[in-house]
């Protein structure tokens, strides 16, 4: 980044300071040794990975006007819009010319189609928002391409390191894309039953207008009456920017077990993706993998 | 684009009408012509380029709350910032996904370069907001990342095209370069002198808080009263959104000859860029060129 200007210096320090998981770069770093793959691109790229990450929350603050984003104030709301906005895009050209710098046009195809996807995925939602006949399949559909399309690319970099032709269609491009999508509905379950655990207040999703998979799941499974009251709260949700009856959402969720089966479908994934994992040639940096992606994304048993 | 988001589509359509001169394109295609080169990249490239600036320009809109640009409502007005934001990332990855597929990474090093340059151009004009202390020297690198920096592109693809290796050394950049930089200052200038010319109200620039050529050579000539009535002025603007006195400083520009020493930088620059169309080797193409350029460029005797 050109880092003579004090803006650029101030997004950058907020973008490093702001924490999380930094799960992307560890993901790539450690699926790439779990390859025995021991070089300096498996940081860079999973670096490049964390910024476009970076600079797509950083338009997401302008977006969706959240005040906060993991208890912190936002980028947004320290900035201003209109310098977040640019500070996104200064962020991303940067890293793309990092990448470009690395002189592998793989990359570069892995990487445009990974951020085009993310702006698709996010318009794609946005367009749903509030809409209670929102489909299984364009759920899913923004699943992959707002969070599981970074996860598959880190898959897809490993296997372009490893030589393989048709990247994006091996076992770890595959394990990257359903460790992504376990990320996000993981997010989505806890949103509903175990909030504290992001550190945030529940129920977002649902007051952000965003339908989730236990949304998806009630809704399949609510009688008339309980769709009509379902779909009152969302409209209050709409218009009043809060939630008015969190208990009864709630409640409607246990009366049809949505907790456990949402559960159940993540466990299901889990599973697939330790199975991935076992699959990975370096015994040492698999056990990494398994270990800290049980610790880091455990569901709690309803 | 991924075509299927009625958004996407509404975007693109918004984009396509919104006009423009298509300066970029054009440029790109002559310049290309005149050099000899006759390839259907010309057109792709400069496609590429006009991609970009309309990226630049949907998040330009949601950043400076501008209610028009060019008498039509703004992308932001009509789609909202969120998805006018979201709009220009898909815009500009899908013209690097196209970009790539083109499999020429000095092409690539030449887009992300002023990708680059565009951003922190704009952050910079913004750290300059209301700054009558503005340098000449951070005024010209405003002007040259926001501007410059895609028709000295369009230059420097040319000379790739031609086989150059040191592509940003060549005369046909440079004269990409002098040709964004005088487009620009004519805009600067006829803001204040013939906004007529530009379809939209005078003085936007300094209710905006713009350090421009015209505001500079004011500032240079003014003695400490006047200083001070500017000043006064351009608070105004800046914290009631509107202009209070026109009148007297367009009369304060007239009194120290503003429009004409402005006017005469502008044609000094006009005979550099005629110089250099002269100097390229197809004489048809050339020739169209600088008709064209006179005919838009051209500059109001005062």
């Amino acid at each position: 980044m050109q880092g003579d200007l004090r803006i650029l210096k101030k997004i950058a320090a907020y973008v490093v300071e702001s924490g999380g998981k930094r799960i992307r770069p560890l993901f790539m770093y450690y699926l790439g040794r779990a390859c025995r793959i021991d070089s300096r691109e498996l940081i860079e790229l999973g670096a490049l990975l964390e910024i476009v990450h970076a600079a797509s929350l950083l338009h997401d603050d302008v977006i969706d006007g959240a005040d906060e984003r993991r208890s912190r104030p936002t980028g947004a709301k320290l900035f201003g819009n209109k310098q977040v906005v640019l500070g996104g895009d200064h962020l991303l050209s940067s890293g793309l010319k990092y990448l470009n710098g690395m002189q592998n046009s793989s990359y570069m195809t892995i990487f445009t189609d990974a951020i085009q996807a993310l702006s698709a995925a996010e318009l794609l939602q946005m367009q749903q928002h509030f809409n209670l006949k929102t489909s299984r399949k364009l759920h899913d559909r923004v699943v992959d391409g707002k969070t599981a399309a970074l996860f598959r690319a880190a898959g897809a970099l490993v296997s372009v390191m490893r030589g393989e032709k048709d990247f994006y269609h091996t076992d770890i491009a595959d394990l990257g894309l359903t460790l992504g999508r376990f990320f996000q509905e993981r997010d989505d379950h806890l949103d509903y039953f175990d909030a504290a655990r992001l550190k945030k207040k529940g129920l977002q999703d649902f007051l952000n207008g965003i339908v989730t998979y236990p949304l998806l799941l009630l809704l399949s499974s609510a009688n008339r009456t309980e769709s009509g009251e379902i779909r009152a709260e969302w409209e209050f949700a709409r218009l009043q920017g809060k939630i008015r009856n969190q208990e009864r959402i709630l409640n409607l969720m246990k009366k049809y077990d949505v907790e456990r089966r949402s559960a159940d479908e993540l466990r299901a994934m889990q599973k697939q993706i330790l199975a991935g994992i076992g699959q990975l040639p370096e015994p040492k940096a698999r056990q990494i993998i398994s270990t800290e992606f049980e610790k880091i994304l455990a569901v709690r048993s309803p």
